[in-house]
């Protein structure tokens, strides 16, 4: 007993610096990325916000306590209120309409990986459907870290990707992860080994989702 | 075809006066409900809300489009952010404290209308969620109309029950309760015979639980 | 830790012996309930089966495991299978048609413990919808016994309700409420004390709605 | 209005033809498939069939009537009981063992297929969860009938697959595709353009996820 966050990234390692380091972050760093790439990846982040509003709906339905509901609610107001509205502004800034996000075909990486975070909250409890979705929100914002830590990355107006890195190292999205680690922390310190099991396959899972919805990016795929 | 929302209180006219004509309703409007029985009711009708947060939360999950999902969103936020808030402060005003409301145990009527709710969401699609939530939403906005339309009632510093009355005849409250309707009416109108004898059962066993709730104040049920 | 399924009894004594002892179950024993309070029991527990079906097939939808999806699957079967052609064998012998069955409208106290169970389930996990379900399953096995153990029960020919006692005192029933004892026992044991006193909560809750629906019976309320 | 299932495919004929003749389904056909190609393809599929069971557990919860509650127990119990272990079985011949089947990750393209079932099945009614399977159910039973219309098919001894296409053409699961095809027609005739539009992505969402299904096979992709 007595687990912690960092106890779940500690267990499947190798996907986790695969997720953090993937080549597509590697580009956006460095601002070598093709723009098509990005562009790519931009897209389908708009679906991938939406059914991650849903997420966050569910854990407002399955809380138990009005903290908790209060707290879901919070990431749902945030998407719908606040990150679509820029993401529609950010994807204008590159070429692409909000006509074209509403039509929208939805690739395999994105459903593959939303749906794997919903299915999991359904089935399980608020616990898992949080860990199913730490690769993205705690994940991020390790990556703002790690760009920020390596000596090749670029940063101001030399890289087209600066507005991205910006908008994960702020302050607001770096005080959304940590109370994410936090809530995790304090409910992982209480599980058994049984369930620290149950919730590492759900977190090396979804971690291997957010690697493919990057691959996604890089290879254009739908 | 072409149904509309008021072919589903026309389907089960006599529970539907039931509850919109209910005792308690008329001891609000005359000022003549026992206090108790009004603080009984207050104090269900918090945890009630509580799980109409859920209900909304649901929605947002279960939503196709982004307008549903947005929809969905204001509903809870207008719990979470402001309706709890409000309903605390209103506990404070007829000497029900925070602490009371927090430790609450829960009333068999409040389970069964809102676990009723929450099931027939789950079990079907949005529009049977909707449906389930009709009899409070557009019930309390058709009651506030019925109160004022009557010639017994008594408004004003002389009843009690005055500031109740007054939310629900607001504009703000009955400006939802009408985008509801239109909601409701623009699903209806496209369903089948059959379709339409399902959501019927939905609303009469939502009526009737509603029924159920104004009772259970009556009789400071638990 | 270390709790057990008898904590979740021993936690709320009063509603268990509530339940356990209720005089519905008294007029059982002792041949003495009048049989229009029985037969109004007999035909909300056809619904009451049918929701417990839904129960134990969202219990297969939770699972985790291979054991407990195929855990899940007997109790749906056996409802499915069996247990709705014996009740409506056993309505008939009471004079309740098939069709009387299919027509029912069902009361507010079937509702109330059926949803409360399935939105247990559906926002917890899938201990919190074993623990949901427990007062009926384990619940009727210690009716079994406890109506064996008094020494005003009549039972054989001299007792109209022979049958229904046979059943649940049946070494196939009792089987599939030690069976269901024990799962509980397994999980129960590594439960923290925030996490158990959640669970008797829900236990509680679902004890009471138990006691409403005997109550309904005797009631023969709608 | 009007419509049957034969619409679906007609509406995403290029993505059915795709599912239906896939290179690795005519690799079985001509008995050309690589074994290692069909061995990693059956071991997923056994991960597969565990969803499987769980989205006709789901079924069997969201079902309104008795008879829709039957039909999805006899779909869950099919899988339970009878499938999964001839699926072991199988496996078995092909040198998997059952310890293998125990410790399998999942891969990617299971994940996706199954979780999106499953959260079209929780967004959505009973259709919507029926018309995300039938790519799988109906689509197998295509499947057969295209792999014995083509000339350059093998049966017999000399095509390692023989058991594979056998179990497909079966009078069994012939019989199953057809009561499939039978209910969502009876279904589909009364849905609106707008709601067949729905299913219409539903059902081609689902109907790639299986291409990826077979292309994972192939790639022996994780």
């Amino acid at each position: 007993m007595g687990y912690r966050f960092s106890d779940l990234t500690a267990a499947c390692q190798d996907d986790w610096r695969a997720h953090i380091e993937h080549d597509f972050v590697r580009g956006l760093a460095e601002g070598t990325l093709e723009e098509g790439a990005f562009r790519h990846y931009l897209k389908q982040d708009y679906l991938f916000l939406i059914h991650f509003a849903r997420a966050y709906a569910l854990a407002a339905y399955k809380s138990r306590t009005l903290d908790d509901l209060r707290q879901a609610h919070e990431g749902l107001k945030a998407i719908v209120d606040l990150e679509l509205g820029l993401h529609v502004g950010y994807c204008r800034d590159w070429g692409i309409s909000e006509a074209d996000l509403a039509e929208l075909p939805e690739a395999r990486a994105t459903m593959a990986y939303t749906r794997y975070v919903l299915d999991t909250g359904n089935r399980g409890d608020l616990l898992d459907l949080h860990v199913a979705l730490a690769p993205c929100l705690v994940g991020y914002g390790e990556i703002a870290d790690w760009i920020n830590a390596r000596p090749g990355t670029v940063r101001g107006d030399a890289n087209p990707f600066e507005a991205w890195i910006a908008m994960y190292e702020s302050e607001e999205f770096q005080a959304a992860r940590r109370a994410e680690e936090a809530w995790l922390d304090a409910r992982l310190k209480d599980v058994t080994p049984a369930r620290f099991a149950e919730l590492t396959q759900v977190f090396r899972d979804a971690t291997r989702l957010e690697i493919d919805f990057w691959q996604m990016g890089l290879d254009r795929a739908d």
